[in-house]
């Protein structure tokens, strides 16, 4: 049995809106996270920014996203949301904190347990303060994300919340690519498989890296075979799912987690994704699309997307990155934090 | 009477080494009043740069200064180094923090009070958060330099090591620049009025601003009456003032401090500094230097220098800005936030 009869601090990130209107994989998380929570009856407080939306209390010192507001200054943004959780720390039985390394250094100025999920290591650098706060309360988000030096009580896979993403019987012609339009994310992998196949692709996604989207992408978009559509929301996601026989995501760095790999299958897409990082574990090779490890492999298996039964792939979402599953799974993190916290106050 | 049975925690900051091997102001100050404390009999822990230099006891989570070692991430090396002196602020009865605001927001987590030596607002935005922790200890080091909107303890100047800038009875010829070469600190006007003098003018600080140095500074350099020399340490300084009949400061905003224009004094050396900002506290017009609005008043300024005192320089220099002064100062706002700290105890 779950006590829920505890207070909970959900710290999200301030670079986007929490839930974010397009890009913004940490604070969609995050919300996800505190809308599960809210939902199983939890008294949760969400930290975010003040354009926030969620049913949970909401606590704001910075009005937007550093993101989408050039007033905001992030620096001077961070050093007013962090604190702010930690100088209320002790309204809470828990901080569940996704602000990356930079919350740990006010965690042991405070009574209350921090719960950190590690949205991915931006730097081998920042392991510094993961080792100085070693002993801190950690969850990864793969189980190819962990990092070998730190202890995790848990890997949780984010969850996506499955209503936006309706499940869409037929399959479309075209294959997609959704993502931050980045070297690392394989726009120009995506584009030559497309060309091989001679099947159009639509590429969709912030533009993070100007000079490779100039250099690498724009050169083939040609308003037919190659388009470039921009980031898109949700309902823009759905559209392109609706349009898709395949998304393509040839990451050449490995995936943290890939929100949009178990959106796509929750659509009922079939998702081609290259074999590394936790690709394989949202992935199941041959069920819900296909691990490749090159070009030739990826158009080998556009070849074979007839193979993939749709409504398997809307199935392995519900069971494995839904809320209510990553809801559960933080439930049980958070009774075994409860229990060694009360452990460590009976000595 | 004052009660130096305490323990003064002094958080420099982490650019530069403390002190700092040549440019890095906030640094020589930090070190400055940890020497000055030491000397008076106080209990300090510096926590600096680990190859920082100290007669007080050095606490230290970062090798090198940030602006000095490229292998160094400075938002990691701040996370780890302000946070430290927090984690252990139980030891001290009093923080005397040079970080700027970010040390601010770890303020509120201790019970060990925290005093903030402004050296300077970098950015309007950053007052937000001098707003927030508006209820803090803050000095001033320039009644110029003061933000209308916040309470403080004392002006207490900023004290150099006279025993570091010999005092050099005989006037030099050149005239000299000693800053960042920055747009902000004027150095096309010394140009200016080195030009319309006919006197040489040499030039030494690190380079701040490629594009201003190459646009405005280096089409005058011609290896004779115009020189750069990079930056100085304080031998280079010292042998810079040995040439001076003048140092120009005409800087085009407001000076916060002007360490280099007491350090001058300190040497006999004059100053023409532009009559704004904390320039009219340090310089005195017509006694130790002149005060002046344009080039014009400068170029004339630079005629009537044999008006100018040598001793007298020295001697207003020993008076304000010694580090005697500036300990005694401290000491006296120390005393105050343990009485208004006692107070509070009582309640």
């Amino acid at each position: 049995m779950i006590n829920r009869d505890k207070r909970i601090a959900v710290l999200s990130p301030i670079a986007w809106r929490t839930p974010p209107r397009r890009y913004g994989a940490w604070e969609t998380v995050a919300s996800n996270i505190t809308e599960g929570l809210v939902t199983c009856g939890w008294d949760v407080t969400l930290f975010a920014t003040r354009d926030s939306i969620t049913s949970a209390k909401l606590r704001a010192v910075i009005d937007k996203g550093y993101e989408e507001d050039p007033a905001v200054d992030p620096k001077v943004a961070e050093y007013l949301h962090i604190p702010e959780v930690f100088e209320h720390a002790a309204e809470f039985d828990l901080i569940h904190s996704h602000y990356d390394f930079m919350a740990l250094s006010y965690s042991r100025l405070v009574q209350t347990p921090v719960l950190t999920t590690i949205h991915g290591f931006s730097s081998p650098k920042i392991m510094r303060v993961y080792d100085k706060y070693r002993d801190g309360y950690y969850v990864a988000i793969s189980d190819a994300d962990r990092a070998l030096t730190l202890h995790y009580l848990a890997t949780v896979y984010n969850g996506i919340d499955l209503s936006l993403y309706p499940f869409q019987p037929v399959a479309g012609d075209d294959l997609v690519f959704l993502g931050r339009i980045h070297q690392d994310k394989g726009v120009h992998l995506a584009i030559e498989v497309a060309q091989k196949c001679g099947r159009r692709l639509i590429i969709a996604g912030i533009i993070q890296d100007q000079a490779y989207f100039r250099q690498r992408v724009e050169p083939h978009l040609d308003g037919d075979m190659i388009t470039y559509i921009g980031p898109v929301d949700v309902a823009g996601k759905n559209a392109l799912f609706a349009r898709a026989a395949a998304v393509l995501h040839l990451n050449i760095l490995p995936e943290r987690f890939g929100l949009v790999l178990a959106e796509a299958n929750a659509a009922g897409v079939p998702v081609i994704a290259m074999n590394r990082g936790s690709c394989r574990e949202v992935i199941s090779d041959g069920r819900t699309g296909f691990l490749v490890d090159n070009v030739d492999q990826a158009v080998r298996a556009v070849g074979r997307l007839s193979e993939i039964d749709r409504p398997a792939c809307r199935q392995r979402v519900e069971q494995h990155f839904s809320i209510d599953t990553m809801v559960a799974a933080y439930e049980q993190v958070y009774a075994e934090i409860f229990e060694l916290e009360a452990k460590k106050q009976q000595k």
